[in-house]
């Protein structure tokens, strides 16, 4: 299916580079265009696998939170307890709405005093956190900066960022970042990223530095194979690594998505949706992410959940689903009612080219 | 360009037929699939010129203000006086952040006391309208209803529509709506839509209904030659439609959009974002929404927005334009400063193809 251009699906400081590159498929995130495939998804997987990508994720867009009531206000974003959110460090963060309902999913980096980045998955978080703000008459700042990220992954990735910032990128725990000087400038490099590939994400800080930094990478990265990449579906599902619109929507608590770990409810007073999620903290969720192991050759894409049951009673759905070249079967993740998310419980499938079966399994994929 | 599919955009309850009916090309609009070509666009839009096409506009997502306080909330989203949005009335109401600029520009519905619906264009405006409403402690709910949108335009819609929904239709005046039923339900019908070939839409409430109401238009319209489309590039750039995204963006007011005449800042007390547009009010906006007629062969697609100058000087930009059939010239929409917006004034386009002339016009585009 063709995908139709136009401005409101918005370039990147990359997007030249990328089309130089050869991409074949765009997905739209943010408003903006996101390449998913440049040989084909099974080519770009084994060569993500085993080399160093380059991934232009500048739809990962930044809220900044700026002022004297930043903390507080990101802290009132999520559930998640702020206290060690220190300079150089990056924290997953889920945010809910008042029912506690998924909003985003995104990383939150203090980036200096009173100023925060929360680098977000595909919602227009800066419409909320200003709505927020605004409502709540809080002395902040909330924008939309000029920082597009631009991730390196795949096991040779610590290889190429060491040769284009030195060795203090070996030095970078995982989810941690250093500020590492560029040419005139510096950006915020961190070891992170949405494969389990390994790799690091700049926080590339002003559009007209993005030819260069890609030009560079590529440059001293040609003994190591490296190509232009981007997420790729196969690699993430495998990984258990959850899309937000694709594997959580928000119909869904942070309990549902297996991220209760982040709910410190003790902790995050203030947090929106804490009541609700108190009383979901004590009763359990109904339903939780989980693997699913679908049996029969490649399923087709996934483009609208697939309902699930088991000897006829409704059980779940599936949410993302490809076939694994390197495991020999089909992974998937969906959404499983509590009666039947056990792993090992076989499950039916309603894919749109039959009936199958199924298994639940434990994310992420390992056999 | 490939569109990579995923349950993250998503299908409608028209999706399924949408395909049948041979969809070429898609953009997502509000994390949804949206209906772009299906024969060639140039095919697609002398045929809504002629006939009547159903439009697949589910993406118009509604955002729901019910309670005690909408209206209150509603009035705090727009500058526009709401003094008179009664039941039956369709409103097209800017709304703007703190700094006035755009954050969306919706068409507001009283649907019954205390319940509003604001049928938006490309970003998540349930994110704002939530965020507002929570920091306010505003007595409202607001949710994304199971409501999805179907146009029917072009000059034999009327004719189409009397024979599903009776000759009440006849009756529906521009921007008002009547609640007509459909079988053993009703849905709201306004004579609306993102076209000037005239027509309506239809507000599908419950998805379930979606594939009965569209088979019922297309049983009906067959001696009318009635096909399915989608807004169609050409026809909106020549009737002077903004599109939100494309056209304007958070960066501007508005006063530059060219809607002032929305912003009733002597009765939308309490509106946000009135104390920057109150300035502007009185200042003028230093650039405005203006058609430019660009010579020369049909432009290429315009993905980015495109300098605009005049003898060296910078004098704006472009952010939609096409090669328009009818009128042997291509029209272009951009914004263009002040000393360069009198009608008439020659500019110069930095097209990627090259820089070409052009020349300031009145939208809509006549001759």
């Amino acid at each position: 299916m063709l995908l139709s251009r136009s401005k409101r699906l918005r370039r990147t400081p990359f997007t030249d580079r990328v089309e130089a590159a050869g991409v074949k498929g765009y997905t739209v995130y943010n408003h903006m265009l996101l390449p998913t495939v440049f040989d084909t998804l099974e080519a770009d997987y084994r060569h993500l696998k085993g080399h160093v990508q380059v991934w232009d994720v500048a739809c990962e867009r930044q809220v900044e939170v700026k002022g004297p009531d930043a903390f507080r206000l990101v802290q009132m974003l999520t559930p998640r307890s702020l206290a060690n959110l220190q300079y150089g460090r990056c924290l997953y963060t889920p945010m809910v709405d008042e029912t506690g309902g998924m909003l985003n999913d995104p990383v939150t980096l203090k980036v200096d005093e009173d100023r925060y980045w929360v680098s977000i998955a595909d919602s227009d978080l800066l419409l909320w956190v200003k709505g927020i703000a605004i409502g709540s008459g809080l002395a902040v700042d909330v924008s939309e900066p000029d920082v597009s990220p631009l991730a390196v992954q795949g096991p040779k990735s610590e290889e190429l960022m060491v040769r284009v910032f030195g060795a203090a990128v070996r030095d970078i725990g995982f989810f941690r970042f250093e500020r590492l000087p560029f040419g005139d400038t510096a950006f915020i490099v961190a070891r992170s990223g949405y494969s389990k590939q390994g790799g690091f994400e700049i926080y590339l800080e002003g559009g007209q530095y993005g030819e260069a930094l890609w030009d560079v990478l590529f440059a001293a990265g040609e003994d190591l194979n490296v190509r232009a990449g981007g997420p790729n579906t196969i690699e993430r599902i495998e990984g258990g690594l959850l899309s937000y619109g694709n594997d959580m929507t928000r119909e869904n608590s942070p309990f549902e998505c297996g991220l209760g770990k982040f709910a410190h409810l003790d902790e995050a007073y203030g947090c929106i949706g804490r009541d609700a999620l108190l009383r979901e903290a004590v009763e359990g969720p109904a339903r939780q992410i989980r693997g699913v192991r679908i049996d029969g050759d490649p399923v087709p894409a996934c483009t609208e959940a697939w309902p699930v049951s088991a000897g006829g009673e409704r059980a779940g759905q599936v949410t993302s689903a490809m076939w694994s070249p390197d495991l020999g079967f089909n992974v998937a993740i969906g959404m499983v009612e509590k009666s039947h998310w056990e792993p090992g419980t076989r499950l039916e499938i309603a894919a749109p080219d039959g009936v199958r079966g199924g298994t639940v399994a434990v994310l992420p994929f390992t056999s």
